[in-house]
């Protein structure tokens, strides 16, 4: 931890009044360095109140999804270890896909505030205002096949509903593959990237973007975000953390149980399975009911014909 | 073309004596800077003669797969128009995988004289000795899903038997699935590494390692050269300039004609075809005839049992 970070941990497990004198013996700097530190915090958003007698009080702290912020009481084993936080990038997936051919390990975090070029499946715009939503990108090495990267996706999808219930007691869903909807609007998408030999993924980048405070006017057509189901912000810094446990649980769970419990989850959540679906896939296109989810990820569809036909990814449109 | 270049394609064209002042008048430069430029390239090991009122001609050139070199008179119409070439590097696949990342056209070629840390699959070395062989990495980008990669092993493996068979009038076998092999020695090999979303690569990078002109002294246990079987030296740039062609035309073929003349040819050339292998992939075991090559580029078994299997990729021992 530098200095700031270490300042602002007292102040926060203090949760009262703290000393100048305290503070500056503690660790072990001068009370001129110190109150130079609290300034440069205020100046990063942090609310901190100092009184004559009393000392130095954090009230609140800004809304940022910085490091420390994420890192702090995290409590996960390897995900987010590693953590780089930018004010805005062109794209989270691009900084991290260099982290990883560089050897970054596996857990490894890339978040922006603001993306001016967020993407999301085949280099399709995701709209990235700052501060409004959360966008990052995570570096893993699973070792499996790399025709059993769909689970990683759905993973991530699963782990995003499990956060937005706790974190704001709201029930999304999943639209196969790679989408999180609330009533027919998109809310968060997954992009998940692989770097791969023909039999053993090297890594991976989950990227994700999630609405979160995004208003009406920083909202693209179709999509809505948490604050517009929720009535009011939600704290971003909470819901990310949330968000990366799941995900280190349901990425545990993946390797170890062979995904079984993760599809029942994926199930549980999906708004597809049952419906009468439309899927392209490059030039071609498949309908039909939508059964179940196979054990690889891919959707089964059972065809007018009756044929059972699997599908591992593609644009879905779920027919009325 | 930069200048050594033009002053090159000239000599070369003229295949006999060339004035120095036809020369420098040619390209627009004194016969003292044309002079200079001769230096440098006999420095670079072309055997250039100057006799005096003949002039300067060129007598060969050096065993160097300079790019100039490997782009003249190469033919093809978007494989190797950027060359990218280097004395030594740890990887030619980590280099091209970075240009691919930053946007490198299709095609683009990344050559090395000797590799400190050349790979294989699963990370496995690739013994580089320098002037050797051949050692290179290539950026495609074909539009066709992640789980169809495996043809583009195929696909080099096809080319690199084919331009073999031309230049050195030897021939060569395919080990299922990247394996070039001499009765039961390994003459060669081709990693393919993806860049991909689920259902859809972003880009290929395949590289080749080839043992060219390695004599025992510069094979490793269980490989062998191409020299081995000539019983002389290769001409380098020849060979890789014909195996690029090849693979070329293959891969024109295949995004044509769905695969299916590729996978006769790979057939054709297939040592694995019609044995009794057995294959691990990761901690998995299968053993069986190798009964087909799938249309994915997978190899088809039957199993005792009778059962066929399908294996994408693996380490496969041929039983006898």
């Amino acid at each position: 931890m530098i200095l700031q970070e270490k300042i602002l941990d007292f102040l926060k497990r203090k949760q009262e009044y703290a000393s100048g004198d305290q503070i500056a013996q503690r660790l072990g700097i001068s009370r001129q360095a110190l109150w130079k530190h609290i300034q440069d915090l205020k100046q990063a958003g942090y609310d901190i109140v100092a009184v004559p007698h009393l000392g130095y009080r954090l009230i609140s702290r800004p809304d940022r999804l910085f490091t420390f912020e994420v890192m702090q009481d995290l409590g996960t084993r390897f995900l987010a270890k590693k953590v780089y936080y930018f004010d805005s990038l062109a794209s989270t997936m691009d900084v991290a896909m260099k982290f990883g051919l560089d050897g970054s390990p596996e857990g490894t975090l890339v978040i922006a505030e603001a993306q001016t070029q967020g993407r999301g499946r085949l280099g399709r715009n995701w709209f990235s205002p700052k501060y409004k939503g959360i966008y990052f990108s995570l570096i893993l090495k699973p070792k499996m096949l790399p025709s059993r990267a769909s689970l990683l996706t759905l993973l991530c999808a699963v782990s995003l509903c499990e956060a937005i219930k706790k974190i704001c007691d709201l029930e999304p869903g999943i639209k196969w593959p790679n989408d999180i909807w609330f009533s027919h609007k998109k809310v968060g998408g997954i992009l998940t990237e692989l770097n791969a030999e023909m039999d053993a993924i090297n890594f991976v980048i989950i990227g994700i973007g999630l609405n979160v405070n995004n208003d009406k006017k920083s909202l693209v057509n179709g999509a809505t975000s948490l604050r517009e189901h929720k009535g009011e912000n939600v704290n971003r810094i909470d819901l990310l953390q949330e968000i990366l446990r799941r995900i280190e649980i349901n990425y545990l769970l993946l390797q170890e149980k062979d995904g079984r419990y993760l599809l029942e989850k994926a199930r549980a959540y999906s708004l597809t399975l049952g419906r009468r679906v439309r899927i392209s896939v490059r030039e071609k296109q498949v309908e039909g009911e939508a059964i179940d989810i196979d054990r690889d990820g891919g959707l089964l569809l059972r065809k007018d014909s009756g044929v059972v036909e699997k599908v591992m990814a593609g644009d879905v449109i779920h027919c009325r």
